[in-house]
């Protein structure tokens, strides 16, 4: 089985992906919408983005693909913790006190602010593409006093020494990716990652007026279904409309969704199951992971 | 007065500045952390950063320092349109389609998909940190066939050639921006621009529990109070936590907030008020903005 992933290799998406797809084939694409085409057009036969609250790849690109372009269901979900560490060359692993740039992608510097801001305050960036580009670097110019930020496999891929581990302002943050494929595929419920299940689903409204999204809940509350997460996103048509993404905390049923969802297009909202998908919450096991960099 | 905004410069957060404060001096601060201290430790006086949607800058970043680290009020919300164009060398006008490598953010080359896939089908690309740096690459190459996709004001300011305008995907693509401050700056009303007030609220509900959130949407529905926005973000303490943020359609007044929030207090949940401020929809309008690069 061929998995694209949204690349370059030894981001965290790559770690998601060895870590649920051990044995499986992977391929890193540029782009999120280059990985939909090759799914699409059948290259690959599962398809892994970021989500939620990812490092690289814009999410929203995720969700705009997902409602508006394509027709490809998600088949599970991954979540996985963001550990980012700092990382220098081994020859300068002794004077790293001393190190005169740091590099790594914006938004990793911005999440080690507390860190860089204490220990190597005052210190100048250079921004990379990626945290994986920011080691790659670092690998390459052993005789600049330089650092990186970056996770854990893209020190070991390139052969850097991590000398503060954990370096990122606050703990508890994850990335969600999803698993996209054009078939359904059995995943396992074994092992201590298996979480449980969810079911997505795109509510649109039929216009925008106060408390339509109160009445909508209305039909998840009365029957006790849990919501893990809401949100409003504009519709691409123009301003004032919006559409929701919702997760229930349940396996599709024979009862109970689908009552929600005739109750909702008798109240002329347009409803669109995006998946119903059992989630895994990954643990970064680095060491236990394959590299082939 | 003085205002600090998520740089580098020519980028859209750049444009918005601009727009809204044409006569003020603006800095560039590498990082959205780097905005929120430089306010807070008074070098600045005003801070611009993406709230979502953006192509720079995580937004998750700006909700959690908001959210978590900081009290620093909202004073007001800048809504840009996206516009993503493809530019060449001026040397390399009249041979653009022989273009043999493009540079852009990784986001960017993804919201140009559709453009690429059809007009530069199977062209390599080259991420960079920024837009900017992208066209900022391709002024100092005139003797590479390469094309960059930035925004209008990178164009000019580098004195670049737009081949093709409106290369993104997705029109009615929109950033927003939010404006921090200390103290209260009573903002124009007048101009087009100008859209209304909103106030945004974060509540954190007593308990994860079916039902929860449709509770807390009573206290707003009731009052016939309409919601532009809603979102559930995980808290800080570990996963299974939500808190909302929720966008009201109005300025903050005497009688209906007041009455939401002692309600919510009322059900244990924690209510705090991130900002009542008014919005603008600016417009983009290159040729009149100031250039200083």
């Amino acid at each position: 089985m061929k998995i694209g992933f949204l690349g370059p290799k030894a981001t965290f998406t790559d770690i998601a992906v060895r870590e649920m797809f051990p044995k499986e084939e992977s391929v890193p694409y540029a782009t999120i919408p280059d990985c939909f085409d090759a799914l699409s057009e059948d290259e690959i036969e599962l398809a892994v983005v970021p989500l939620e609250n990812a490092l690289e790849g814009s999410v929203n690109i995720t969700l705009d693909y997902l409602v508006h372009e394509v027709d490809l269901p998600i088949i599970a979900e991954l979540t996985c913790p963001i550990r980012q560490h700092f990382m220098v060359h081994p020859e300068n692993l002794d004077s790293w006190k001393e190190t005169e740039r740091i590099y790594s992608h914006s938004h990793a510097i911005a999440q080690c602010h507390k860190f860089l801001h204490k220990e190597l305050k005052g210190i100048p960036y250079t921004n990379t593409t990626s945290t994986a580009a920011a080691a790659q670097f670092i690998k390459e110019h052993p005789d600049m006093k330089a650092g990186a930020i970056a996770n854990e496999l893209a020190a070991k891929e390139y052969g850097l020494s991590i000398v503060r581990k954990d370096v990122h302002d606050i703990h508890y943050n994850h990335t969600r990716f999803i698993v996209l494929s054009k078939n359904e595929m059995p995943l396992s419920e074994d092992g201590s990652s298996f979480k449980g299940y969810k079911t997505t689903v795109m509510i649109t409204l039929p216009s925008d007026r106060a408390g339509a999204l109160h009445q909508v809940l209305s039909a998840f509350a009365w029957r006790r279904l849990n919501l893990s997460k809401i949100e409003s996103r504009p519709m691409k048509t123009g301003l004032g409309n919006y559409f929701f993404i919702i997760d229930i905390d349940m396996k599709q049923d024979e009862v109970l969704i689908p009552g929600v969802v005739a109750e909702l297009e008798a109240l002329d909202c347009k409803v669109k199951i995006l998946g119903s998908y059992p989630y895994y919450q990954l643990g970064l096991e680095i060491s236990k992971l394959n590299t082939y960099l």
